[in-house]
């Protein structure tokens, strides 16, 4: 077993915990990006000393304590996308939290990665009491019946999935318009392209801050280093080009702390400008 | 509290585990580096996304299981560095080990942050049935009181500090001459320069390897983007350099499986060249 996955971080008074749920080995070919080469893409993974053709997806999820609330960003693949994925709710256990304590569930976007870990396999609800709040823009498309025709068949599974997540608890679910405050202290950010409601998350506490970049740059090594490929994954790759560019470049302006899903764990660090695109300056992990 | 430090990687059919021990937070003045301005050292924090005049020296010591032998080499500080570091045995316990277990200790040099971690603060040994395996030129200077005279007062703390370390229990250390295969399947490597015998070990298992650089290399962002800069804690710093840029020039040409005592958490990864020297790509958080 790999060791425990969690790591914490203060941004103000807030206290951040990356809770890591492990990672999917994705075997990929020369049609993964859809404007690069498989030898570019294998040529990027070997400059981060990973092998060719096998993407690692590792999933991260983000519990912020707000001093008054527990606040949970995406959930986890609950066991149900791939073998070697599921350990989120063993780390937030050893980070102290029970699923019953969370008070809200941010949700960027509807992907099953992010959402599967609301439901067991069974359909039980995994976070008892927690209000679930998600961005308007995608329970528009996923939940709608008529949009699914005409998908290629993996979107189409990802509808079938959306509903089974949240078909029998509609009514517990707040949805926002991206760019409101969603919760005090965190506000979205539409980050459109990944999925037609993709949103980020900025959380703010003090005079310091943290960017939750979602899926909006997945791996830093094929994607902030190349932040015009336009992987099978961005539903609308061109608008998701340009979501990116604009958050690495406000990123990297600011010297912003940032976080994203897919970063390798502990999942957070800064971005510098490196030649056409950027890289990952990861988090050193340290006491608080 | 930050979170368990506990990190495994195979290394062919060794498992080898980070265990972390904690940060000493460590002001710094011009004099750090004695061939850098202050200046130029804050701008090196600085683009590590680190504060000036403060330099986070962690700790992480190495578990290797041969599948015959548990090894740890180098022990922690067992609180006896800073107040904010002496976790490893919390995160051996985490590991599933209990100090007993250790078959075998290796020593890189005699530095109270490698050895404090042998005895409590009131003198009773914490790995109770442990062979304890040092260099020979480690311990003919630290262990010889002529050597301390005339040193400079930090100086002759260490020895002071290794005496009361070992004092008790020479008859229990086993000495070897770095170059030497040390246990079955872990050689050291002769490193001198930042303290006299100062010791590297490379873990070899079926065709993987792993270069335990110890303080050849401390934090990455400093002394490998800056391979000639001597830092004060390198007692021969033109010889220290010597080593360190040998040590990275093969480091990065084999494209080895790196580790540093001092590198941040999980303290492994490769080492690449970039214009006068070199950077760390760290290890990614993956399941086994």
């Amino acid at each position: 077993m790999q060791g425990p996955g969690v790591h914490r971080t203060k941004v103000g008074a807030f206290q951040v915990t990356a809770l890591y749920d492990g990672t999917w080995s994705l075997p990929i070919d020369g049609t993964f990006v859809r404007n690069a080469s498989g030898g570019a893409v294998n040529r990027a993974l070997a400059n981060a000393f990973l092998p060719p053709r096998v993407l690692p997806i590792s999933f991260t999820a983000l519990l912020v304590n707000t001093g008054t609330k527990l606040v949970l960003i995406d959930t986890g693949t609950a066991g149900q996308v791939a073998d070697t994925a599921g350990v989120m709710l063993d780390n937030l256990k050893i980070a102290g939290v029970t699923p019953d304590q969370i008070d809200t569930i941010l949700i960027s976007h509807f992907h099953p990665d992010h959402i599967d870990g609301l439901k067991t396999k069974d359909g039980a609800k995994v976070f008892a009491k927690a209000e679930i709040v998600v961005p308007e823009p995608e329970w528009a498309f996923w939940m709608n019946d008529a949009k699914m025709a005409g998908q290629p068949k993996p979107v189409q599974r990802y509808f079938l999935n959306a509903k089974r997540i949240f078909g029998d608890i509609a009514d517990e679910v707040r949805r926002f318009k991206p760019g409101a405050e969603v919760v005090p202290g965190i506000t979205s950010i539409p980050a459109y392209g990944h999925t037609p409601g993709h949103t980020a998350f900025a959380i703010h506490s003090g005079n310091q801050s943290m960017l939750a970049m979602s899926d909006t740059v997945r791996k830093p090594y094929l994607f902030a280093r190349h932040p015009d490929w336009q992987p099978i994954f961005d539903m609308d790759g061109s608008l998701a080009v340009k979501t990116r560019r604009r958050m690495l470049d406000r990123a990297a302006a600011d010297r912003m702390l940032v976080e994203a899903y897919h970063f390798p764990f502990p999942a957070s660090g800064h971005m510098v400008r490196r030649g056409t695109g950027y890289e990952l300056v990861p988090v050193e992990w340290k006491p608080l």
